[in-house]
């Protein structure tokens, strides 16, 4: 029997195999935290086409069995199916440009003379065993040991002690003992039992990547990528703080977020065949909020004037504490945060850009659903965040995506039948639209003279293929079989208002510290927006300053390259606080220039075109 | 509606009222879990009399039901009743003997220039709050505030910062916070919160006492005590740690013993209004293996040769590693444990005894289910074990119970017409007898012609008073109501089989150091006895060595009290440390000697009548 996603691919199923199964073999990853028994609801499907058996579930409504939504690990093809699959519901494993960039990312850090200096040390030990005339306790006898390799005053929490009798007997006395700062014991192991794992986690408002990652030699493993499950409680950071200081907010938002970790980790540990408790450490990245909830922190006071997080600097905690399922002692570093609305994503950007190191002035811009600016060098940073909104990572856009396989990353039109070209991540047939995709489609859509300086389409420029649709007019991208990948009017908005938050959040913060923008030598764009983010097309768009091309430089995701470093490198950790204590955060929300700018900065490419004169140059041209 | 409990008080109960209320009403305390909800099944009675209406429950058998046992908590009377309060449910708080033991060991603590150094010190912080000029987190705040009083370098447990926003807020930022080594934070609390209070705990393998402490002044605010509900599982040690090598056995012994301090816990709460999450700190001795299970460590290498505990020196662990129901993060000391056999209930033993600081030799006797035995001064002290079992804490004694209200403490045995006269403690009718007694009842026996040197009643001498029982020939020694109280032969063989074990240990430990009874200066006698020990009684029996009787002091429980000194003062933890490092430990168990030793003790005083001249004298007399 086939199985046909609505997107394009096409498996082959049977009767005998819940479509959960048949997807993991082709390649498709779901969401699922109990492993196919039906139990954590999260692998839903809608079919589309086709006869199928299916288990009743608690977790889907009455309204969702009506509409065809089925829990794939229940439900067994009786014909051929086609089938939708959620956005929600899809884990990205084996991220091909992740695995790209992280290599490039290494490679750059051992040529600067980087070396392993991970979370975790490593002592071995080989211990007489106890006799009758030498039966002092097995602590003790540890603790005689590391006394004669200098490892004095350890720290023994109980998890460790807890299974120490067996461990030292079951490795015949030839033990490693992992340690953390303190110096802490954290686990006790075979000599023999060899392979050393952390993870990279960066915890976006929209997105959550992961990184396993090998620490005897540094290289990623793998990656992968889900969006983080607490949307549904609300878009938006505000959303989900508000919702926190409900009872038991907390920790509802931090369970979900962690559950979205495990559940990544899961599919991770199968393909990879790694155990989890073996897993040493790691390092989280996100914005302050998103640290706060995901250690279980109130969020509350951070959105209340004077704007404080309970902490910045985090202290190293076990994971245990907060259920991520690797080692219960694994300690978990927290890339630290500057102020309530920038956080150690932001840190992590900046280090991993480098500019913190760099004597000439550099601006960083994260085009994530906060939309942070750095502007700086090695003598000083200024920050600040201008909430661009979640649309560069498909949310809130009709057929918005993440920049993984089936995204349209790059768009052509041309100038005189508005026919579109595009390049799909993966080669195959388009899914949706991800950020990068976006930025094309409205700066060629403009550049043909079908949408206004407004952002509104000019239907009569081209009434076959700017049409009436369900949410207002709409321009047909591409397709996929009978489904066409549309981009709205409605999509254009928003879109404008993340750029023109971008762009004004810039200007503003310039302004602030006194600099032209010819005094910038290079300018760091980080986000999601997978291989590639035309610069060109951004700055006709308005979104980037207009800036000669050759000072830009297209980083990716810098808030999970940052955790990477600082999970590879104690020296990384140590800048990266540097970094967090240098910066200092420039309020914008607050100011009333801020809004003039950002009314200024929604037309196209701006209102003052002076500020962009290789496009109005562009413009006279065509 | 009259409410009796077989053993003599009578309490006023009502239809509308369950029997754990009207009981506690009266002063007497059963062992609950639940607070009454009928889930716990601890508050077992048997009804003797009258009738009644009681719920169901899972946590009685058929055989329970048909022979009148109920759950307190979910019984109500409805005519008189006479009830039986099973050992095993009774817990007893408000012990008057213990209240007055401690206060002259806090008098004598103060005398000799002890001060107050709790496991938790506290520092007060006046914190400026923020404003948006200075709006760093939380936590950089209050190590900013703690640097300026010099207190750097806290740790953090997540614990602490969990809750430190609000904490700090509701404080209006004048906060007391608590740390402990490290340092490491333990809580934070606003300055207007006072009362500082602790736990020292004793966990023997029959009885668990626990002594709630006004750490502001050192005074023990009260005293209870129940029996290890780990005796269900076995009554000696070594069935537990056999028991404790099966799959979740370790878990099952820890909970167990962890629920019976939270019964004892709730108690106290209830009755002092004790807020228990502000209990700050606890001190924990009992033998190694109760220390283990404790902890949750598998204690099977114990019991295998080398005999090598996991850990002798512990280190402090947060309380809510074993669930005990106090301040989550308060610290948990461990009377530090000298080998598999001697453990911190010793150290605590010898620690009470002040023998570790005296020139002169002492030996230190302690009579509890293991009876373990030190001699030394202060450059040296040697140790020994001698499995005594719990007789004398009232287990396996037909009547036996411990040394609580009502338990007959004296007896003198007329030597013409063998009546006995008896002291109850609290002066009430008696409900059974305890360890000292049962010491007086043999002695008197014996002094009076009823028992022959071997312990057997010589039933010709009062054929009224000595009688056949169920289990053989009994005497009785008292009488309660209809209910006579009596010491069987089987009961006589097993007090001479403890008092045959200790001599025999002191006799073999004292060869094995080479020393002869009369350079001992001073015996410390150690034991739960209640307020006395009839010295000249226990040396005719043949238990204690014939010396001197101005050397003999009487302690009772020295593990509490050593525990108690322990939660008082880092000096005393200090002196247990060095303690516990200087002793050494002679294993008697695997000798040949000990087993010819304890045959020749077995008799009354003993086979070798020489080593009893003043016993041999009196004998003679009579």
């Amino acid at each position: 029997m086939q199985i046909t996603i609505s997107s394009g691919k096409t498996l082959d199923g049977s009767g005998e195999e819940n479509l959960l199964r048949t997807l993991k073999k082709g390649g498709i990853y779901l969401a699922s935290s109990c492993g196919g028994k039906g139990t954590c609801g999260k692998c839903r499907l809608k079919i589309v086409e086709g006869r199928y058996r299916t288990a009743p579930s608690g977790k889907l409504s009455s309204k969702d069995t009506a509409s065809g939504i089925v829990l794939a690990c229940q439900t067994f093809p009786e014909s051929d199916i086609v089938l939708d699959i959620p956005k929600e519901s899809h884990i990205v494993v084996g991220d091909v440009l992740e695995m790209s960039r992280v290599s490039d990312l290494l490679a750059s850090f051992r040529s600067s003379g980087g070396s392993l200096s991970p979370l975790v040390e490593w002592v071995r030990l080989r211990m007489d065993p106890p006799t009758i005339d030498d039966n002092i306790s097995d602590l003790e006898r540890l603790r005689k040991n590391l006394d004669a390799v200098g490892c004095e005053n350890m720290r023994f929490p109980h998890g460790v002690i807890a299974s120490l009798a067996d461990s030292l007997r079951e490795a015949s006395w030839h033990i490693q003992l992992g340690y953390t700062e303190g110096p802490e014991a954290v686990m006790v192991k075979p000599v023999s039992r060899c392979g050393k794992a952390g993870l990279a986690i960066d915890i976006g408002t929209t997105t959550i990547v992961l990184y396993l990652v090998n620490l005897d030699d540094g290289s990623l493993v793998d990656a992968c990528s889900t969006y983080n499950s607490q949307i549904r409680i609300g878009d938006d950071v505000i959303t989900r703080i508000v919702y926190a200081t409900e009872s038991g907010g907390v920790a509802e938002l931090q369970e979900i977020v962690v559950n979205d970790l495990n559940t990544l980790l899961l599919s991770l540990a199968e393909k990879h065949g790694v155990r989890l408790d073996e897993i040493e450490s790691a390092v989280v990245a996100g914005n302050t909020t998103m640290t706060h909830l995901f250690w279980g922190l109130p969020p509350g006071y951070i959105r209340e004037e004077p704007y404080t997080p309970t902490v910045n600097f985090f202290p190293l905690w076990p994971a245990k504490t907060v259920g991520l399922k690797i080692a219960d002692l694994a300690p978990i570093y927290t890339m630290p945060c500057v102020a309530s609305y920038v956080g150690g994503d932001i840190v992590a950007g900046v280090l991993a850009s480098g500019m913190h190191r760099r004597s000439g002035i550099s601006l960083f811009m994260d085009i994530g659903t906060n939309g942070e600016i750095v502007v700086g060098n090695r003598e000083w940073l200024v920050t600040a965040a201008c909430s661009a909104g979640p649309c560069f990572e498909g949310s809130g856009i009709r057929h918005g995506m993440r920049a993984t396989e089936g995204a349209i990353e790059a768009v052509a039109i041309d100038h005189s039948t508005l026919a579109p070209a595009v390049r799909v991540i993966g080669n195959g047939p388009p899914i949706g639209i991800c950020g990068s995709g976006m930025i094309d489609a409205v700066t060629e859509l403009f550049l043909a003279g079908a949408l206004d300086r407004k952002g509104n389409f000019i239907i009569e420029r081209a009434p076959g293929r700017i049409r009436e649709g369900d949410e207002g007019l709409e321009f047909v991208i591409g397709s996929n079989g009978g489904r066409d990948i549309v981009l709205t009017e409605v999509d254009i908005e928003n879109i404008l208002r993340a750029k023109a938050a971008l762009f004004a959040g810039v200007s503003l913060l310039l302004k602030k510290v006194g600099l032209a923008l010819d005094s910038i030598e290079r300018v760091y764009i980080a986000g999601g927006f997978g291989n590639y983010l035309n610069v060109e097309k951004a700055i006709v768009m308005g979104m980037l300053p207009d800036l000669p091309r050759d000072k830009f430089r297209f980083l990716g995701n810098t808030a999970i390259a940052g955790a990477y470093l600082c999970l590879l490198s104690a020296e990384k950790r140590a800048e990266a606080e540097e970094i967090a204590r240098k910066m200092t955060n420039v309020e914008l929300s607050v100011s009333k220039r801020f809004m003039d700018e950002y009314l200024s900065a929604l037309f196209l490419p701006h209102t003052d075109t002076s500020l962009f004169p290789s496009v109005e140059n562009l413009l006279e041209k065509i």
